[in-house]
């Protein structure tokens, strides 16, 4: 049957799904958290957290973090400033695109520079909320879970943030958490608080 | 009363939300369905259609097509093999993050080498859903919606795919719809039985 038809007169017409009808079937509208800060500030264990409460209110969120992406989209780039510049470049038109289909995307990276927050938080639009995970060096270096600190300080990573290579600290991120004097219990409290006064979730 | 907590003895415990989780809030599978086809096949029509399809039956789906790609994460790309591969790629693994993501992830891209196509398929595993969008280049030609085939034939546009540049076709698509002789409903029809089919979607 499906031979019979000629598709030369067919009508090809596109009726996409809009953002606006994803977010009221979601239940919340859609952003990119950005988290940014020193390698063991804590970034993605936030996110994390914050991905598993989102879920349990029944949010769609999606955490893009250095598991999911430097050994896979991002895995052609390493660390110099031009491949670091390019890694947050393609992160944040991803997390893009998570937000377009109307998620609320996390995204969990260094992202030492302010001009590629920047970029990446031009290429969200409105929708960007960056959070500054901040810890000091002393704090994060005491953490040091995966040893990289006490590499960096032997000199076995070369260009290792706030050891060898710059951090360039958020000048007006719309969150600032410290771990290193708040709990994860109440870093991820903040975080929703945030998404609640800024609209993207309902208060309950 | 946050500055009185020291965070060096907290614990950092994460909890992910696993894809399993996901697909049973959705109530339906992840998946990435990879449309393939000659320019002006219908790839990007048939993957719209579908997307709202699944919408109106309250799934989570998304397109990757050029519209939201080829202006944004790979707007540093052009059309030689290396960047058609670099291309492919980096489409293949961001689908697969929509769909570790829980979703429905629809792809529409000429894709014209099967090498690309088969690492695209091996990123994603066994949630790969190939369709060949099958289309003679005399009927794409025909339609032409975008006057590039006519460029093309000019020799306005290098290596166009059909014209000057190869298209491999598919070996062992898991479905091939010819949108020469079947109508953009009965293509919509038969993507969506082949998501039952593969128990992707509940049949309703």
């Amino acid at each position: 049957m499906a031979n019979e038809i000629k598709a030369t007169n067919i009508t090809w017409h596109d009726h996409a799904v809009t953002l606006d009808e994803r977010e009221a079937r979601n239940g919340h509208k859609s952003a990119v958290l950005w988290f940014t800060g020193l390698s063991a500030s804590g970034k993605s264990t936030i996110a994390q957290n914050v991905q598993s409460e989102l879920f349990d209110r029944g949010c769609q969120a999606f955490v893009l973090d250095g598991d999911n992406i430097r050994h896979g989209l991002n895995k052609d780039l390493g660390f110099s400033p031009e491949d670091r510049e390019e890694n947050i470049r393609r992160i944040g038109e991803v997390a893009k695109l998570f937000a377009d289909a109307g998620m609320i995307a996390m995204t969990a990276f260094i992202s030492p520079y302010r001009a590629d927050r920047d970029k990446a938080r031009a290429i969200a639009g409105d929708r960007f909320i960056e959070v500054y995970v901040k810890a000091d060096v002393a704090v994060c270096e005491d953490r040091d879970p995966k040893g990289l600190y006490k590499k960096a300080r032997a000199g076995a990573i070369p260009e290792f943030t706030g050891i060898s290579a710059p951090y360039e600290e958020p000048l007006n991120a719309e969150l600032v958490v410290d771990t290193g004097v708040e709990s994860l219990e109440e870093c991820t409290a903040r975080v929703l608080n945030c998404l609640v006064e800024r609209g993207i979730l309902r208060a309950d």
